[in-house]
């Protein structure tokens, strides 16, 4: 039993176990690409079916693999990216059926997401994003109460005037959304408005004013998150591990001069 | 007297307190939400009324608690923060009455941005917002210049063939700040006319370039402030801290050798 | 003769003319303001005309002052800014008659930006923004190179297609400034042009893409000048001033060393 | 042989020799502008010709030069920079005749991109632009991903409902583009969708947040390159310069107590 998981841990970390896994995932892309155009897949639509069982069901031995290799299921499992791969594969496996052809389609696109747990550079690229978005809560939290006020107050003023845009808060806050990426936010949404009820002006000057003061310092605090991150990995830097050299020098002078006391007296 | 207060301070310093009051912003966000809705607020529009009220005494009650457990009124209404909690909170009883639905209505939906002054991570991070505005002071001056011209320029030149972007002054500069943040300059405002004056281009293609050019620098002012203001919370940095040290043992060898001189003589 | 160019160089240096003259600019401003509105104007037309030749004498009057006060004309004319002020002032006069009534009304809108020759904190501004012009020269070229390339493959490839955007080369060069602003580049620009050559999307992406990625460079060159001098400008660095400290300490301490010598031989 | 190839060497390094070329560069493009007005060019379309003949043959000259005075072929070639003008001259010569008219154009454009090899700061600068592709790498396979999976689900999800912009899997990746550079997001593509389909917006929002996000990052990863690259390129910085006198000093006071336990001893 010891042999066999020590076997299969050695072939989960073998380069080239990776680099077929890379080639799976790549084929698994290109076929599902093929299958939108409905004048390849109406041709080949039973080789398309087979290809696919057989990339499932060589994605769950390849996971098969990896959890034998583990040391437990425990510590295979503590890694967020493996909990991912295993949900992604043992899903393709659950909704079989006719009945959810549509979640099936979805599942076998989100495969192709397995290539960031893979390759390991856009893991590692991945994971420092993830780790960004913990920092944005607070103005995270700003954003949404200051969307939840203009909504209201859009709702309030503008639902007679303008149904499409400001009917409902749901509608509202979309538009809000419409509005803060500066798209036809004048042209589509300000000027009908504006026709109707001269002084809305205010509306959205303040609030494309507001969120987009908001959202570049959101953009700066990761800038700034960003770079003292990258300072931080290359700690010490090349001034301060001159400055413990220099540190060094004086310690062997303060020697060099204490013998020398020893050495008079 | 004495123990009531106390007792007040105590109270709006508790932990509990602040999330019941945040439970309480929350709610009336939630209500207000609702409201908006008129297939929800015609069916319980009793129950709104009462919530409403309801929760604008306990506001009442809260303001007074923390009124009530500072040192003296002017201690109270020293900290912005506070004047802007009293105003939401007394506004909602002065506007009693039918003649005020509109401005009542606001005030309720502005009671949500008391979570900012409640809650103390989005309290500090206002604060930091605010901050930055006095140092953004000359530049608004400049591009205030800048509209100005520009408007004026504008208005001039094409009130008769574009009166709905440029008929008057302050229409003039609406639709300026609607070329700035780039939002159909070319297909909605530039393009038409364009086709009555050929010679019209350089009106909007100096106005973006100089306009996009001075708010660049104005959002690069904010960054290399927000920058400096966070280096200097940390201050001295640690390349400085360590040269403190370098100079206190450079202090110490000095005295070292001056000990060595007076053992010579 | 000395002494009268001694008193205007005490009044021209006065806060008090300063202010004067920004009141005097202020005025100027709202007049002008106030002139574009037809209802206004047409009621006290006189008033206005007398009001603007009053202003242009008392600008005139202050050139003249100030003319006084410095040592000499070539001195005066040394500051551009000097010159900038002389030049509006004096085409006021140049311009006289029903003949250049819009040259005058752009003349007069110009003297607004005076306000950034008199308020030192803008003039300081405008200097520090005019000095990042040079250092865009090269960056500009290369834009310049890019658009012309782009303007001339989208003038022949699109000019039947679309002549209202790529009719002619300086058409096209519109067009392109329009599309890497990423205004309605595909819903009014390449979309219809599609619809014809299904294969003219590598135009508008790669122009986007390169634009874009050069149009972002160069702001990255103008934040990393601006930061850079911003700290040239607090120079030597808090740290570099300890390291001098520390070059005065360890000089001291040779000092001591050598006088030991001298008293040990 | 010998004497030939040093006297190129020597004119091809030549200032008057370069700013010759660049002079060429400029003729050629003012003529290629012209001729895409149909009413200059059909004037004096045989002197635009012979012109353009003219041209190429001194540029083919020029090339011939260069070469003769590079050490060896292998040499000459070594240089990216010598291949692009080499393959751009050439291919002058290779498309003649009537069938390749439009290749002959878009070559004889492109040779304005020899200004770019021949001008060293647009060089330099162009250098540093590609230098920045590498590092760029991951996050590009990342976006390709992004921009992939996006592109099925929303081919699989809008075919019917919009063909115009999710008809097939390229179309969908340039809706993408359109979608992500947030030109008419909104008003031409999500609004329409979301008539059909109220749930579609989570599509559109989602696509906009994580595609902004990561570009975001994207840029700033750019930025950090740059500065970093800049601050590299004055290495040892004037803090590190300073250390070093330091560390000489230190080295001094050493070697003189060395001496004065010499002189005791």
């Amino acid at each position: 039993m010891h042999a066999i998981r020590k076997r299969c841990a050695l072939l989960a970390d073998h380069p080239k176990f990776t680099s077929l896994i890379i080639a799976l995932i790549l084929i698994n892309a290109v076929l599902i690409g093929f299958e939108t155009y409905p004048s390849v897949y109406q041709k080949f639509s039973s080789w398309f079916i087979i290809a696919d069982q057989l990339l499932l069901w060589l994605f769950t031995i390849e996971i098969i693999i990896r959890l034998a290799g583990s040391r437990s299921l425990k510590s295979f499992f503590k890694e967020p990216w493996n909990i991912f791969d295993f949900v992604i594969v043992a899903s393709g496996h659950l909704f079989v059926g006719g009945h959810y052809v549509t979640v099936l389609r979805i599942l076998r696109v989100l495969r192709v997401l397995r290539a960031i747990s893979i390759i390991p550079s856009l893991r590692k690229m991945v994971n420092a994003l993830l780790k960004t978005i913990p920092s944005m809560g607070t103005i995270m939290l700003l954003l949404g109460i200051f969307f939840y006020i203009y909504g209201i107050i859009g709702t309030t003023l503008f639902k007679s005037i303008a149904p499409e845009y400001f009917g409902t808060l749901h509608a509202s806050l979309l538009t809000l959304f419409q509005v803060v990426t500066l798209e036809s936010w004048a042209s589509g949404v300000m000027r009908p408005i504006l026709a109707e009820d001269p002084a809305s002006w205010w509306f959205f000057v303040t609030f494309i004013l507001l969120g987009t003061f908001v959202i570049f310092n959101l953009f700066v605090g990761v800038v700034v998150t960003n770079v003292e991150e990258a300072n931080a990995e290359e700690n010490p830097s090349p001034t301060e591990r001159k400055l413990i050299e220099v540190q060094k020098e004086l310690e062997e002078i303060k020697q060099l001069i204490k013998s020398q006391n020893k050495n008079q007296q």
